[in-house]
């Protein structure tokens, strides 16, 4: 439990690395692919830079943790910001915090410590608000997960320009054709998109 | 939809092939991870001869497919039955079905046609009823995506001997570790307890 008193597993957070989508700033919402890395009771996270998510959480100090698990929204937050009317916003002690529609549920944190490298920034940081935001049920699907790595790996093929990684994605590519739905497909699609490669 | 009105996308059953826990048998409930695939309104199993579900399937027609979100359960019932306490039972037209206390939905399923081959049953599968059993949110955690694969693949590693299984194992139990909370571990614990193998 923390000050405010947020059982943060009943919105989802357990331990270990959670793949959710950070959504920050106020004014111009931005979504993105984040991990929340949580042992025990602390929880941290872990940003480079020249992402807008860096930016927001260096002027605000805060940012809101969704759970999501479209893989659609995953594929698009990697390569580009969402539509305005994805999100929604939500008032608490009167200040708004921006949050995805989608989101089955989402946290809001404020980082208690930043510590900053040459290209990362490290923070704890600690549950304000937490919402269940919608009840939907999914069984997991090995699709899924695999466009979650291949989304990982391609975002680091277009970092390091690395053939390896790329390699990665198309054997991830046969998992998702094999066990994914519709869904998990069209993410991949978008993938290939935004890569500008062939399948 | 299908001949009861059962929209099973409400209970977590998407396109692509779902990973679920078929329990079967009405006097002496079994339960097993099974993938259950379908493609639009079509919903099809296929189950390998020397399980008990298989026989089961064979003598009742019927099965019931849980979606778990748990690990350790995952893992559990990969290598092992899990115990009666575990299971619940539900009534349907004067016809008990076991399910899983643990289950987030469960679909109970009657086998439509069913074709053999020498190893394998493939049948069709139509919803005969349906329910949430429980509302539990949990972010996609690549350790636990990383378990699936690790159970799937050491089940290999049994049935065929061969080592490449065991390497892929150890592969991922790094992502476990890396990304696996306390759950994901411990279900690799079970894993590794029931391949006699050091880790």
């Amino acid at each position: 439990m923390n000050q405010n008193n947020i059982n943060i597993e009943e919105y989802g957070i357990y331990d270990g690395i959670s793949e959710t989508i950070f959504t920050t700033g106020t004014d111009s919402p931005n979504a993105a692919p984040m991990g929340l890395i949580r042992k025990g009771d602390r929880i941290q996270i872990r940003l480079f830079k020249g992402s807008q998510t860096y930016e927001n959480v260096v002027n605000e100090k805060c940012l809101v943790a969704n759970v999501i698990i479209d893989p659609v929204v995953f594929a698009r937050s990697t390569f580009t910001n969402l539509y305005d009317e994805e999100f929604d916003t939500v008032s608490v002690n009167n200040r708004k915090y921006p949050f995805l529609k989608k989101a089955l549920s989402y946290v809001i944190f404020e980082c208690s410590d930043i510590r900053y490298t040459k290209n990362t920034l490290v923070a704890d940081v600690l549950p304000l608000y937490a919402c269940i935001n919608r009840n939907v049920i999914k069984a997991p699907n090995r699709g899924f997960n695999a466009v979650l790595d291949a989304l990982i790996h391609a975002t680091r093929y277009r970092v390091f320009d690395n053939e390896k990684y790329l390699n990665i994605v198309y054997e991830l590519s046969n998992t998702v054709k094999k066990c994914g739905g519709s869904k998990e497909n069209r993410a991949m699609e978008i993938l290939y998109d935004y890569l500008n490669i062939e399948h």
